[in-house]
């Protein structure tokens, strides 16, 4: 990790700048796989599944026993510190109903929003070495307390068919009913255009390699909405004298291992904090298993010393981090300083590991710059807000004066006459 | 207007469905209007602006003393109007601010979320015969609530170059400082990237015609975040005996003079309203300056007669209108079957023109069946929620060894170890 003393304001741009995502053309992969599916629904997908993953089970779709299995093979420890996850992620996302407001704007004319869950949303979650079932949670959570009526949950199997069963035992507490032993590019095809087997959905929710990146951005043609644009997870720490260079050192290792890719950033007022958390930082890559991935990913990352910490901030909002962890004295006092990030981890012991499972935020979050104009997942992603009003005669006959005056201006007549012809009967009637 | 009575329910699908919108592949046009923008400044931005609309004033940026010259200009009864939308839509969308509500997820496990305005918005008013400085108060109010630092809004000039003064009015009483004189791909061009003249922005609002559509499309690739997908306007009215055929029709004419190509629909239950319906939409046609623009709309519109009302709701919910006026008796009790909708409209006083200007509630809504997935321009649309979450050492102690169980469940040490090297500090401190 390199360290910078206090760069120039003309080197930022420099260090500001992500390290270029290598995109392959995948287009006309997209294009061949959608158009297959829509073709031959679930021949399609079981030939694809064979060809991409090797695998391809008698159904896709897990059944109820399954799901018993899954439970009983899971030790009493990791069931319960899901358990606990869960509340606390349901906890926090149940804090976000909102009750209606009714606002008159003028006498008789009331307006108000009415939060209705999107219908049918389907929830991916990637297969490899690591079974993530902490986004099972993340996005299962808040698909339920909004009342998404269908939840579909597509993840790949392992070479014998078989799904993990912390992925299966997170879904069951979730509430989730279907399972689909189904990944890549042909678990999103299928759910943006429907098969026999797998249903059509409204929104695709989940994290993935380039190919469901890909195919997540491709769906959208067909009217399938997305959560957010993807990108290498991030963390950047702004932290001074305070704080203590061991935890520092592990959180950074925490979103080392990620990947390669992944991106790690340290900021702060004091040179020789800086030098303390490099000698951890080496000491402490030496005791994980993941250590080659996350040297990789500290070779491109940047320890960077400013004057005072505001400089830090300003710095930090340019970045736009995924995560933010704040580890200075009276952190409080920043939080106004705050205005570009996704998720933000507040003085000593609120390491990234804590919002990642279990604090009880959600874990989905904008990348790659986008926490300059996108927000996290949360329990809004799985809603639209209806806009309702309800004018009385007189609400009419009080704006109606308006419409008529802003409508003949926009040359809509027909616009005017919806009013005109209500106050008519107005007058003449009243 | 074609009546169709009681269609079957294995129709429907037929009877759903939208009409094809052609689309041009207009992707080498955008590449190369991007490419040369980002190459050469104002100086493409200029070139463009004389080759697709014929006029570049000198300077983009409209100068202060042109907004007094425009208020000069207008009735004080477009004026008025104009304030009292204002008043309106002000006062629905500041009644959309949150207060950050702090849920204490396990004991010593603070969460909340902060809104941050999205920093630098770019808003987009088409130009054309009809000046829609509605659509200005509509982007413009809410940005100002969020507290946007930077708002700027890129309107093509006329012929003289001239922008219309009710669009700077309207920009002025919303307290929009930087309005360009500048249309069409390259303005979206200017705001996706930044130009000498034209700040880059973070996210784009507003409508257009198929080549403004485009290039917001095209634009997402720089990192720039949309307001929706576009689409024709469409209105849906679900009424019954008690409605008024008169104000019906006025209404569907208001829809179909937009463009030929609105959508228009009504739904009732009562075969012989419908027929009063026609006669009165007949009359009324004759009646309006835009009569042949509404008549090539309802041509490809349809009324719908169905047995009851709960199946003309749940028509609708699959339909998903951007606009639904619901003029039926009772029809509080039918709302929550309303799940598919922009913004909805209720009783016989409630057209959809006031709505469209001065009701309160937002005019820029999902079109072409995204109300399944989307929600309207809100407050919302303009801000970020970031997540804080803050632990104290108990708060650590709580939930940390939940965290290390699922950690390790999912293979990535080093976000174990960033709880475990707390808890032994802890532990051995305490």
């Amino acid at each position: 990790m390199k360290i910078i003393i206090n760069p120039a304001t003309e080197n930022w741009p420099d260090l500001l700048k992500r390290p270029e995502i290598q995109k392959e053309n995948l287009q006309a992969l997209m294009a061949e796989v959608f158009s297959a599916v829509e073709a031959s629904g679930d021949e399609a997908l079981r030939n694809y599944s064979i060809q991409f993953d090797g695998v391809a089970p008698d159904e896709f779709e897990v059944r109820q026993d399954e799901f018993v299995n899954a439970e009983a093979s899971l030790s009493r420890a990791l069931k319960d510190a899901i358990l606990l996850a869960s509340r606390n992620i349901e906890k926090f996302h149940r804090a976000q109903q909102e009750q209606i407001r009714v606002v008159e704007t003028s006498p008789g004319v009331r307006c108000w929003r009415a939060s209705k869950a999107i219908e049918k949303v389907g929830l991916y979650i990637p297969g490899g070495t690591a079974p993530l079932f902490s986004t099972v949670l993340m996005l299962g959570i808040p698909a339920k307390i909004a009342g998404c009526s269908e939840i579909v949950l597509c993840t790949p199997p392992d070479k014998s068919g078989k799904i993990h069963p912390a992925i299966l035992f997170a879904a069951h507490t979730v509430g989730i009913r279907r399972v689909m032993a189904i990944g890549g590019i042909q678990a999103i095809a299928a759910l943006s255009l429907g098969s026999k087997s797998i249903p059509r959905v409204d929104k695709l929710f989940g994290p993935g390699n380039q190919y469901v990146t890909a195919a997540k951005q491709f769906a959208q043609q067909w009217g399938v909405a997305v959560d957010l644009p993807a990108g290498p997870s991030e963390l950047l720490i702004i932290a001074d004298q305070t704080a203590n260079p061991a935890f520092v050192a592990s959180d950074l290792l925490s979103q080392a291992e990620h990947g390669p890719d992944s991106q790690v950033v340290l900021l702060t007022n004091d040179p020789d904090f800086a030098q303390s958390v490099m000698l951890e930082l080496s000491a402490q890559l030496e005791q994980i298993p993941r250590k080659e991935i996350a040297q990789q990913a500290l070779q491109q990352s940047k320890c960077i010393v400013f004057p005072n910490l505001e400089t830090c901030f300003r710095w930090s909002n340019l970045y736009a981090p995924e995560h933010l962890i704040v580890a200075v004295e009276n952190y409080s006092g920043y939080t106004d300083q705050i205005i570009n990030a996704g998720s933000v981890f507040l003085g000593n012991y609120s390491c990234e590991s804590a919002g990642d499972y279990a604090s009880g935020t959600n874990h989905t979050l904008p990348t790659n710059g986008f926490a300059r104009n996108y927000s996290g997942v949360s329990l809004d992603s799985f809603l639209k807000k209806i806009t309702f009003q309800e004018l009385s005669a007189e609400g009419l006959l009080t704006i109606g004066p308006a419409i008529e005056a802003m409508a003949e201006a926009e040359q809509l007549e027909a616009h005017k006459n919806a009013v005109s012809i209500r106050i008519q009967y107005l007058q003449s009637n009243g």
